[in-house]
């Protein structure tokens, strides 16, 4: 969504924000501005469209002169991408000027209010509130203002804020929107995320909600929405800023699909022991675990898909009821919470609004819960009762693979521990699937091989008007992912089917040429599914299989077959989306899309 | 799914034989045919296509002599839809036809053996391997032959057989797929489905799994798979034919929308008391309705909708947890069967065979089972414990409307039964419920004024390359049934989506004038919704609302509006739904298209 970048020092600013603002793109974005003070004035400068119209604009952002400035990259949610919608946004005389992630909820009822008392509003943005508000309750004191704005409004935000009477001083404040702080020898950081700021420090502070921070060259200060001063601790970053660069490839998404294997071999190789899983954060006693009555997995887009997966997996093997719910509906829905319930959050960026709106709903109940999370430090991991990371490291593309496919190993890890624990698995089980699980990766490795003859096919269905994926069981997970990642980054309309719910309306879609991606990696369902294969056949459809290695008669009913290798029924999600994946990239590249930033999404959802 | 009729008696029977087929036609088919001993030989008559290219091809059936004969409509399932691939099939020496609904699954095998002993296939059907394995056991005893077949065979049947060596009579058999032999004055009849032979009788008798019946003009005797005669008793039929004809309208399927105020005042008012709701058929006494600690509900197609609405309605109103399966997943998904547990089945025909078989695999796991079916006497109806009948009456048209608006009647019944009998509801809020649902039939029968307005909207719309529908939590069921009931009669690819998570992925495919339908009917998720409209509004969709009388405000921010008579939040299903299906219908017939029988699609699906 959104990104906020601000520097304070004795650099200049505005090529510090661009460069910040490049390493959120990857977030998502419609259009972007910087404001800098130049030693008068403030100035503004902003457009719709990519990072890049700003710097040309500014000349790497050269010609703009002074070292106390904030930038914004826009995700449109009111108002739609333009010029004057861009961010940041200045009251009428320019002495104020304000970027915004978030949704001001009450802002209609603020905005009536402000325009009867003569505010004049240039943009249709929800954040224009905010700088009218500031200017009212301004009386000298930024700290005082601020505060009295965080009062009025409702919704969420972070916020990076400069007044021109204090020159030397940029201001933040957050609620349900992250930001963080950064401290380094040169000068003084504010941004939505770490990428933002990791060429210029490691020491970050989190803001919690509610607090506002100033920031001047040398110091930082915390304040509480009463101004009291509070005291924080600063968080040292590990991460490598070379993972968030595209390397030899031409897409972040190839990339991050090549790192795949990397990503589950990490995920896994430190909680796989010789007889047992240890997962250390999960902070669950034996007799914790055997007391599970019932799992609740909530998550969003492709994270939802690793939930509908881990609820065969872990239905099947640790016989625990599991519940999967996509986190928009859970939160309000009115879930029933029962005793022994454990709440499961799965979150790449650990920031996806809705998700982190369950998690709470959840603990305010006195749920157990548990985040499985890719971003430490994030929202959901500092919230969740329990957390167990996955090591995929940062994910660029907005399209997720080496995520979603570290989830899938998280998840199976976790099925694994409850299941021995459980008693649900004999020695001889768990050691098969313990090796199953080591292979993984370099099964996963194997299938790149496949890469030209995927792009090939790829190439034919670059003109569908639109295709359907079907399966059974996991199948039908492994389907719903397929789907999603071609239609996000093609544009084609296609849609997942449990591969026996096809007859019950939708069949009647299928005519001559129609694609039909068949996913059949489940023996037991393996004739179930070529029923349904014959019957798409039979009204004219082109069917491309994914099925097991070995399963050659498959060649008889499908007019395309993939195969993958051979691995345990539970983990055949991880081989059978890498095909699916390279699909999805090769028709958008095809295509001509800009893959990595498929239109009108984000990277991480933190508005609802 | 396929027709089977079949007569043997003192009239001609060709024409009896078209008619009964002309009445399984809503059933859905491809092909037909007929086969009639004209005193030296079998005659067979059939093709592909509509029933009519038969009936001119024989004269409204004049041209085939002969009082004994059987009569096929086909639904392709292995092989397609062609002349050769219609039933009757023959053997070599035309001394054998045989007409068969059903699959058999280890047709391939059979197919083998049988060509190696020199039979010739003339077919790419499975029913042809019955043919040749009756020739092969044939030894003068068409009991015995039928009884070897029965045994050799896997997969499921509804079988009507001839032998020219027994010209006075015909022949049926079952396994799981429906059949029913009628007893009339002027002979003796077999049927897949009552409607073909409720012009001559009203005498009915079920078969039952592995039964053999035989039929001459006068008699009709019953045999086991051992060839053991047995006792059987019919059932008096109370439908009423004409209830099943189109009447003034231009459409089964208008029409049926227009008897959804009838068929939901059917099933409501004899169990809705002053004080209480009465369901006698439900047999659970008040000590077991509060010891249910989980609901599964199972169910295909538009059922699993109705179940999608109620589990919201009964979490809400009667606090007890709810899963809603799709059959054909439920089935093969080891399903966790815990204590007090009800598995409720949803289906129309009562004959739909996943849910079939997910009714009987929670009974073999002796847990309590629930019907709520239209068709009475069908398999579900039987095998469940109990049976809550909706009273729509016969539903022709394939896409169902009135079968569907009374399933949701008898789900809330069902909600505020429990949510009573719990202590959920004071006398005040259960008052209020029962007063709201009075009012249902007719202000859904208000809805229809708008019928014009509709039509002229939806005929904007007949080009659309695809289409969205997005809603929240009761929104989210209505808007799933509304894509889908548009989609499988305009074959324009629509999705619904939960409102909230459109921006995960599928809001890329968002475009200049892409049509979404936004459902928003639901108080407390207004706002939220609302923001949705305004994020789809802001990538250029054209969107259409559909919202509760009085939101007045929605008109800024949707392009069209459709307003809803007020009613309880838990209902507002039964009056969004109306409008949903009309636009549906519309585009279809601005189309052009089969309203009635939409391509691909039966009415009830008796395969897996």
């Amino acid at each position: 969504m959104c990104g906020i970048v601000g520097y304070i020092g004795d650099k200049q600013a505005a090529p510090i924000l661009l460069d910040g603002l490049s390493k959120l793109e990857y977030r998502g974005y419609d259009s972007a501005g910087i404001a800098v003070f130049d030693g008068q004035e403030i100035q503004i400068k902003k457009t719709m469209g990519r990072l890049k119209v700003l710097e040309e604009l500014t000349h790497g952002g050269e010609t703009m002169k002074g070292c106390c400035g904030i930038g914004h990259t826009r995700w449109a949610t009111h108002g739609c991408p333009s010029d004057v919608n861009a961010h940041p946004h200045f009251n009428k005389d320019h002495s104020i000027a304000v970027v915004h992630n978030g949704i001001i909820e009450n802002y209609a009822k603020l905005k009536k209010k402000l325009e009867n008392k003569g505010y004049e509003f240039q943009s249709e943005t929800d954040t224009e509130v905010l700088v009218h508000l500031l200017t009212d309750y301004y009386k000298g004191d930024p700290i005082e203002a601020i505060e009295r704005v965080m009062h009025r409004v409702e919704g969420s935000y972070g916020l990076g804020i400069m007044f021109k009477d204090h020159p030397h001083h940029i201001y933040a404040a957050r609620k349900d929107s992250p930001l963080i702080v950064g401290a380094s020898s040169m000068g003084n950081l504010i941004a939505s995320d770490v990428p933002a700021i990791l060429k210029y420090t490691r020491s970050v502070y989190y803001m919690e909600n509610e607090e506002i921070a100033c920031l001047s060259g040398e110091n930082i200060h915390f304040y509480n929405i009463d101004g009291e001063e509070i005291e924080k601790t600063p968080t040292t970053i590990n991460w490598d800023i070379n993972a968030a660069e595209k390397g030899g490839y031409e897409h972040f998404m190839l990339k991050e699909i090549y790192e795949e294997p990397k990503a589950v071999r990490d995920t896994i190789s430190p909680r796989l022991k010789d007889d047992d899983v240890v997962i250390e954060e999960l902070g669950m006693t034996d007799e914790e675990i055997r007391s599970i009555r019932k799992i609740d997995i909530v998550a969003c887009g492709s994270a939802s898909h690793v939930g509908m997966t881990a609820k065969y997996v872990i239905e099947s093997m640790a016989r625990i009821p599991v519940e999967v719910d996509v986190a928009s509906e859970f939160r309000y829905r009115e879930p029933i919470y029962e005793d022994n319930m454990l709440v499961i959050i799965i979150s790449q960026s650990g920031e996806t609004a809705d998700s982190l709106a369950a998690l709470r709903d959840a603990k305010n109940h006195g749920v157990r819960t548990l985040g499985i999370v890719n971003v430490v430090g994030s929202s959901i991991a500092r919230e969740a009762d329990n957390v167990m990371y996955t090591w995929a490291g940062p994910e660029i593309s907005v399209a997720t693979t080496k995520a979603y496919s570290a989830q899938l190993a998280a998840m199976y890890l976790l099925s694994m521990k409850f299941a021995k624990v459980r008693g649900m698995l004999t020695d001889e089980e768990f050691a098969q699937l313990r090796s199953d699980l080591i292979q993984l990766p370099d099964q996963i490795e194997s299938l790149f091989g496949m890469k030209e003859k995927i792009q090939k096919f790829a190439n034919r269905y670059l003109a569908a008007g639109h295709m359907f994926f079907i399966g059974r069981g996991i199948d039908y997970a492994i389907a719903m992912e397929g789907s999603l990642k071609l239609k996000e980054i093609s544009y084609i309309h296609s849609e997942a089917y449990a591969a026996g719910e096809l007859k019950h309306g939708t069949i009647s879609l299928i005519e001559d040429g129609t694609l039909v991606v068949a996913v059949a990696t489940q023996e037991k369902l393996y004739p179930k599914t070529i029923s349904n294969i014959v019957e798409v056949k039979t009204r004219g459809a082109f069917v491309m299989a994914l099925t097991n290695l070995g399963h050659t008669d498959i060649e008889k009913n499908a007019d395309y077959v993939i195969y993958i290798p051979k691995t345990s029924q539970y983990f055949t999600n991880s081989l059978a989306i890498i095909p699916l994946q390279l699909f999805g990239y090769y028709v958008s590249v095809g295509r001509g899309l800009d893959v990595d930033k498929p239109r009108n999404l984000a990277k991480s959802v933190t508005v609802e």
